[in-house]
């Protein structure tokens, strides 16, 4: 089987280690000895409830959540998260100010990409005579005044005295920006910029960037939420790590005047249910549980943190004597790049679609960029090896010495 | 691996057949010869697009599904369409008329179990301002006045005259109490009853029978849903079936006075982008694919519902036995029984539990009934075969020939 596996460099669902997944196809007969299949057992048996609370534990410890902070395990991903932000802190919002009106509910959201912007969509459609503050779009200091294409400086940042709620996107898989966790770098976030509040409103979505590095200043954050897909497991599972004072009663809130808020999308009913209100996405918690055990035998986040640093540097230098050939050119401005998604034009009439035939003619699929963005997109997502970095970056060198460079009229203007 | 494997009478998540999970653990690896697992595939490639067209074909098929409705994949279980079906039904009335107050809208739940009394729950909490009905409670028809354990008599309902949705749950998974299919039978759902509408407002969760055999007067309901659970895959996939006209602007509602919809339970969100307007549980829909395959080859649900119809049959016979030697005691009236799920006690002290142990001993699991109704819960899937069914049996008749009947003080009330 092994033999006729291709590279998977996929921007999510993405790949999963091997070992993980032959570990996970005997799951599905038999698991942990119980003879019944993972997909197949109750989620109240002693077996599964002693499970999820492990890989609970795993998480906590591999990223040192704090007491502070609850665990829980969701359904419905990114979107299904864009709602329950603004409907759980809008509710904790009012009880701790019940006395404002719905106008001076205030949502920061900091625009760097796709995912952010949708949130912000999204607040704005829930927003129920609140107000969605924008406090950064990053678009606005793009060339052409309409790309995703950098983390602002911090100087461009314009938060609320007391929101609600401030939002940011870890990492934008689209167009590959992501902040850097150098607090000195002008890349970061702005924390020092937030409100001086002993429990800050922040919210930030790590869907595609959760488990990859440390989290910075997790412990200031409201909530933290990641779907699976990217670097734990399957699809339909998301995680998401919340203060315990924003796990609120929703219906207290309703009852002062905010929307109502699903069942389904409250935090509180997964707090007091263990994740367990129905039926979780059981395989998909089994599988991350199984990738979680395997990150803990290599030396957890650290160890990825060093792996997947060495891995983008790599991709990044290739990419920079591809531009100075004329061959390629990045989407994204200098130290504002993703570690986890690289995205860039291969130049030239027909040229990336040369180049993808040639990736995948070495067994490396998934290259093709986002329908939004065009171009090429490398996702280096954890189960991605350096030995498969390698051979990713091999032929990109092998591009560039074989390929001519394009003539002026083919090149576009810079996007 | 499979003579490890044990008998699942679990009440869900439960038994998949055993040729589908060996498929599905090579699927894991290797996805229909992509050289990538199904848990790591894109599920905008176009292997993947392809195959979940494939499993709505199959479902349109098997169920005999009309153009006017579509078919949508969705996650959250039931829990999501509780609050799902009152957001779109409420907004579907609203843009029907825009001239009502709140307070003249009406929903009509009727109530046969713990399932459909948490679907009225969660209606009454996200009303604002709109009324539960309840057409008909079945535990006031119960001998202690508190029992879920029959279906009522049609001429215990009392519908509204122009409900924004009409409610039922067709199998009630704790009590073990469902709908008649035979519309002649007292225990079948009263359609005669129903608004004189052209498209009414009926909506049913079929999570634990969904397959089991073919639904009735599908054509006539709004809304289907069902988990995907039970008889179809892995937890983490809900399939809804809904008519077209109730797949509405949420928005145009919201403008017009209703509650904000969040986005994730929106039927157009999923019927405008093909269930893909996020990453769709890629696994669930995966397996539940090669199970309708599966299905088709043995004949769909004509083929499931008379093997359904043979196992429940013997299970009953066998528990009708037990009862009239005073060791078994059905929880349901005769007639209102489930086919999915018979529940019932193992009269006197310590029986229960020896009743389980035996069962254990012999490879059978997940018999122990619902914690808030106790006793014996004995499901019979679709992925539950006539042999395992007969060994059941088996086992119930050599307990009810080796037992002696309990002391009179040894048997509690009925419930």
């Amino acid at each position: 089987m092994a033999e006729s596996r291709v590279m998977n460099f996929g921007a999510g669902p993405s790949a999963l280690p091997e070992s993980v997944l032959e570990e996970a196809a005997k799951g599905l007969l038999n698991f942990n000895g119980t003879g019944i299949g993972i997909a197949e057992i109750s989620h109240r048996s002693k077996e599964f409830t002693a499970y999820i609370a492990g890989v609970e534990a795993q998480i906590r410890q591999q990223l040192d959540v704090p007491p502070t902070h609850t665990i829980l395990f969701l359904q419905g991903g990114g979107t299904a998260q864009f709602s329950a932000v603004v409907l759980n802190m809008l509710a904790r919002y009012r009880l701790l100010h019940p006395e404002l009106d719905d106008e001076e509910h205030v949502m920061d959201y900091v625009l760097t990409g796709s995912w952010s912007k949708l949130a912000a969509q999204e607040a704005t459609r829930l927003a129920n005579g609140a107000r969605v503050n924008i406090a950064v779009d990053a678009r606005s200091l793009s060339a052409d005044g309409k790309s995703f294409d950098r983390i602002p400086p911090h100087d461009a940042y314009a938060f609320s005295d007391d929101p609600a709620l401030i939002y940011y996107c870890e990492n934008e898989t689209v167009s590959g920006v992501e902040f850097s966790h150098d607090e000195s770098a002008p890349e970061s976030f702005p924390f020092e910029l937030l409100p001086k509040d002993a429990l800050l409103p922040l919210v930030a979505d790590y869907s595609s960037s959760f488990m990859s590095r440390p989290i910075p200043r997790l412990a200031d954050h409201a909530i933290i939420y990641a779907g699976a897909q990217k670097n734990l497991g399957p699809a339909g599972l998301t995680i998401a790590i919340v203060r315990q004072d924003c796990i609120v009663d929703v219906d207290a809130a309703t009852r002062l005047g905010a929307v109502p808020v699903p069942t389904g999308l409250a935090y509180k009913t997964f707090a007091d249910q263990k994740s367990m209100p129905n039926t979780p996405p059981v395989f998909a918690v089994y599988v991350t549980g199984l990738v979680l055990k395997r990150n803990a035998e290599l030396g957890g986040v650290a160890y990825y943190e060093a792996l997947n640093k060495r891995k983008q540097e790599k991709v990044y230098q290739a990419l920079r004597v591809g531009e100075e050939k004329g061959l390629f050119r990045g989407h994204v401005k200098l130290g504002s790049g993703s570690w986890m998604n690289i995205v860039f034009e291969v130049l030239g009439d027909g040229a990336e679609a040369r180049f993808l035939a040639g990736a995948e003619a070495q067994g490396m699929k998934g290259l093709k960029g986002h329908r939004s963005v065009g171009g090429i997109r490398v996702s280096l997502y954890n189960a991605i090896t350096e030995e498969q970095t390698d051979k990713l970056v091999a032929y990109m060198q092998e591009y560039i010495e074989q390929a001519q460079p394009p003539l002026p009229s083919e090149v576009g203007p810079v996007q």
